[in-house]
C-alpha cells in the first residue's frame, strides 16, 4: 500500500523546488510535457485499452466509457492543454500590494503557490495532465486520486509526465499519483495536515459530499450547480425561450446548466407557450407547479426535492412567483451558490437580482453556460468553487496561488 | 439546547439584510452599541462577577483570571474598539476587476461579505464586541460560541449589542451566541454546512485542533505561532539581541513571539555571550544544541521537541546551522507558517530568505512582533492566518468578505 506519508514529504520538497522556477522554465517544462504526451500516446492508448476493457466486463455504462476512453485526438487536446497553460502569464510573484509603516517598516504583499495540492477526481484520465498543467504553472506540486477505473490510464500518463520533468531537470515530484483504490487510503489522503496544503475533489455531488465530510485538510468545494432562470415580468420572449434553452440543452450534464427556472406570474401567459414547444423539441421533460401547469399541460407536478435537484438530465424544473424578492429568496433557498440568471429589460430589478442573489455567478440576459475559466477569458481551470472561501466561481492560475507578506525593515522592534 | 439549526435559519436571514446595509448604516449602528456598551457597563460587570466568582471557586489560575475580568476600563476598550471599526472604510461592494469578453458579456469581480461567520473562543468576554464589530462592518451576520467560563459576561454584551441593532432598525440575529456548553452542540455548530460560511476557531493550539479535525464547514486556522528569528553571519549582533529580546519578551504569551532561535555558526561567539546576559536579565531559560553549549553555559539540551515547542513562555530554543539554505530548510520544518525573520546585513542572503521560508509573514531585521492588524495598518484585525486558503497573516476587513462575479448581456448563448 502507497506509503502516503513518504508521498507526501516528497510533495513538500517538491513545493520548495517549484516555488523557486522562473516562468521560462516553468513553460518549457509543459511544452516538454505536451511533446511527451504525443511521442508517448501508444503507450498511453495501449494503457487505457486495459481500463475499457476492465470497464466493460464491469458493466461500466457507455457513458462513463465514453469519458474514461483516449484516442490520439483526445491525448493531442491534452497536449494542447498544457502548450495553452504555458501560454497563459505565471501568476506567481505579483506584487499585490506595497506599503510602508511609519515605523519605516515595508510590508508587501505577494503572491506565491499554495504549495501542495490534492485532488480526488473521478473517471476522466485527462483530468490527470490537466490538473498537472495548472498547479505546477501556479507553481505548486500536485498529489493526485483518481477513479480507480482509469488507474492504468492515470499511472502511463503519470509516468511520461514525470519522465518528462526529469528531463528538464526538474523533480518529478512535482505530479504524483495514489496508485490505491483502497478506500482508507482515500481517507488518509484527505487528512494529511502538515503535507497537503488544499484538496479539490472533482466529480458529482456524492463524492464532494464525502470530502467534505472527511476532510481535515482545507478543502474548496467544486461544481454542483443547480442553476436558476428567472424570467422577470418584462423579459423578451424571444430571447428568453434561446437562453432557456441554451442553458438547459447545450450540454446537459455539466454544473453550468440550467437546472430550475423561476418564472413572474405575469409573463406566464407570454412566454409558456412558445417555450413548452422549444422543450418539448429537445425532448425535455418538465415539472412545475399548479400556476404554470394551469397555461401549458403535459407537465409532472414540482415537488420542493425538484427545486433542491442537480437534475444534470433533460428535466426542468419551473416555479411562479408573483415578484422580484420572492424570486431571490426561492433561489437563496435552493440554490448551490454556483450560476443564476435574471432575464429583464428593466435595470433596476436587474441590479437588485445582481445584489440579492447569493451566488458565484449572477447574470443578466445571458445564459448561465459561460461560467467556466475559458469563457471567462481565465485560459483554464480546475473547477468551479461554489464556496466562498478563498476563490469563487471558475478557479484559474491565480486562484491557485495564495500570497505572503515580506517586510523590510531595519532594527525595528515593537514598543 | 439551543436548537442550532433554528439559530443558523434566522442568521441566514440575517445575512441577506446585512449584504445591503449601506456604509453609513452600519457605522451609526456600531457607534450606537459603542455606546450602549458604556451605558449598559452596571449590568455587564454584573454578570461578569458571577464568571469571577464561578472562575475563583472553581480554581482559574490567576492568568485566566485576568483575561475574564472585565471592568470600566475595559469596557471603554471594547467601545473604543467599535468606533474605531466604524471609522475604517466599508470593504463591501469594492469592484475588484471589470472586463468585456468578445462576445460582449461585461464580468464584474466585487466584493461581498462571506455571509455567516461562526467564531468559537475561549475566555476573553471582550471577544464578543470585537467580533461582532469586525463581522459586521464586513456585512456578517456572526454566530459566537464562547468559552462556558465567560457565559455571563458574553450573554450580558450579546444582549446589549442585540438591543442597539434593534434601536438601529437592524436585525438582531446580525449576532448570536450559543449558550450551551454542551459538546455536542459545540460539535454540531462546526458541521452546520449550508448555514455556516466560515469558521474560525481563536484560542490555543487545542481548540484549533479540535476545530480542524471535526468541522466540515471552511475553517481558517490561526494562531499558533513557532515564530523562528536566523541570526546570518553578518548580522549587526547589538540590532540582533535587540530584536531578539523585543520578540521573545515584550509579550510572552503571544502568537507571534520568537519561541527559537537559528544561528548561524560563524556568528555564535560575536553573539551569543551578550545575547545570554541579555536573556539572562530577563530570566528566560534557554534549550540549545551542543555548539551553542560549548559557546555559553548554563542551558538545557534542546530536543526535537522543543524545536516543535511553541512555548509561550520565558524559554528559547537554539539551534546551530552551517548555511542560510540548512536555516530555511529547518524553518520550513518546524515552523506553523506563522511569522519568521532573518536578522542580516547581505541583501542577497535576505532575498534568499524571504523567498525560501514558508510563512504568512516573513522579516529581515525587525522583530515578530509586528505581525499584528493594527501594526500592518488593518486598523483591527479577527485573527492571525497560519493556512494558506483564503487569507494568510493578519486578516482586517477585507479578509471577512468574499467576491462574487456579476455578468451583464443582453442575450448571449453558448455556441
Amino acid at each position: 500500500m502507497t506509503d502516503l506519508k513518504i508521498l507526501g514529504e516528497k510533495a513538500v520538497q517538491a513545493k520548495y523546488a517549484l516555488a523557486s522556477l522562473s516562468e521560462t522554465q516553468k513553460n518549457q517544462a509543459l511544452l516538454c510535457a505536451a511533446r511527451a504526451l504525443l511521442e508517448n500516446s501508444g503507450r498511453i492508448l495501449a494503457e487505457n485499452e486495459k481500463d475499457m476493457d476492465a470497464g466493460q466486463k464491469n458493466g461500466m455504462p457507455k457513458s462513463l466509457l465514453d469519458r474514461l476512453s483516449l484516442n490520439v485526438s483526445r491525448i493531442e487536446a491534452m497536449a494542447e492543454g498544457l502548450r495553452q497553460i504555458a501560454a497563459l502569464p505565471d501568476p506567481v510573484g505579483e506584487i499585490l500590494e506595497t506599503f510602508t509603516r511609519p515605523n519605516g517598516l515595508v510590508i508587501r504583499k505577494q503572491r506565491v503557490p499554495i504549495g501542495v495540492i490534492g485532488i480526488i477526481y473521478e473517471s476522466r484520465p485527462n483530468v490527470t495532465a490537466d490538473a498537472f498543467g495548472l498547479c505546477f504553472k501556479a507553481g505548486n506540486a500536485v498529489i493526485l486520486k483518481g477513479g480507480s477505473d482509469a488507474i492504468h490510464s492515470n499511472l502511463a500518463i503519470e509516468a511520461v509526465l514525470r519522465d518528462a520533468l526529469i528531463s528538464c531537470g526538474i523533480t518529478p515530484d512535482a505530479i504524483s499519483l495514489i496508485k490505491d483504490s483502497d478506500r482508507s487510503v482515500t481517507r488518509e489522503f484527505m487528512r494529511m495536515n502538515g503535507y497537503v496544503d488544499l484538496l479539490i475533489p472533482r466529480g458529482g455531488a456524492g463524492l464532494i459530499r464525502t470530502v467534505v465530510e472527511n476532510a481535515t485538510v482545507p478543502v474548496i468545494e467544486t461544481g454542483t450547480g443547480n442553476c436558476h432562470i428567472f424570467v422577470d415580468e418584462s423579459a423578451d420572449p424571444d430571447m428568453a425561450v434561446n437562453i432557456i434553452l441554451n442553458a438547459k440543452t447545450q450540454r446537459i450534464g455539466v454544473c453550468n446548466a440550467c437546472e430550475s427556472l423561476v418564472i413572474h406570474s405575469k409573463v406566464r401567459q407570454k412566454l409558456l407557450p412558445a417555450l413548452k414547444k422549444a422543450l418539448d423539441e429537445k425532448n425535455v421533460q418538465v415539472r412545475a407547479d399548479e400556476r404554470i401547469r394551469e397555461v401549458i399541460g403535459g407537465c409532472q407536478p414540482a415537488t420542493q426535492e425538484d427545486y433542491a435537484t442537480e437534475y444534470l438530465d433533460y428535466i426542468l424544473s419551473m416555479k411562479t412567483v408573483d415578484s422580484l424578492e420572492e424570486a431571490i429568496a426561492h433561489i437563496n433557498r435552493y440554490n448551490t451558490g454556483h450560476s443564476d440568471a435574471i432575464l429583464t429589460n428593466d435595470r433596476e430589478n436587474a441590479e437588485r437580482f445582481l445584489a440579492g442573489v447569493d451566488a458565484a455567478c449572477v447574470y443578466v440576459n445571458a445564459s448561465t453556460r459561460f461560467t467556466d475559466g475559458f469563457e471567462f477569458g481565465f485560459g483554464a481551470e480546475i473547477g468551479i468553487s461554489t464556496q466562498k472561501l478563498h476563490a469563487r466561481g471558475p478557479m484559474g492560475l491565480r486562484e491557485l496561488t495564495s500570497y505572503k507578506y515580506t517586510i523590510r525593515g531595519n532594527g525595528q522592534i515593537r514598543e
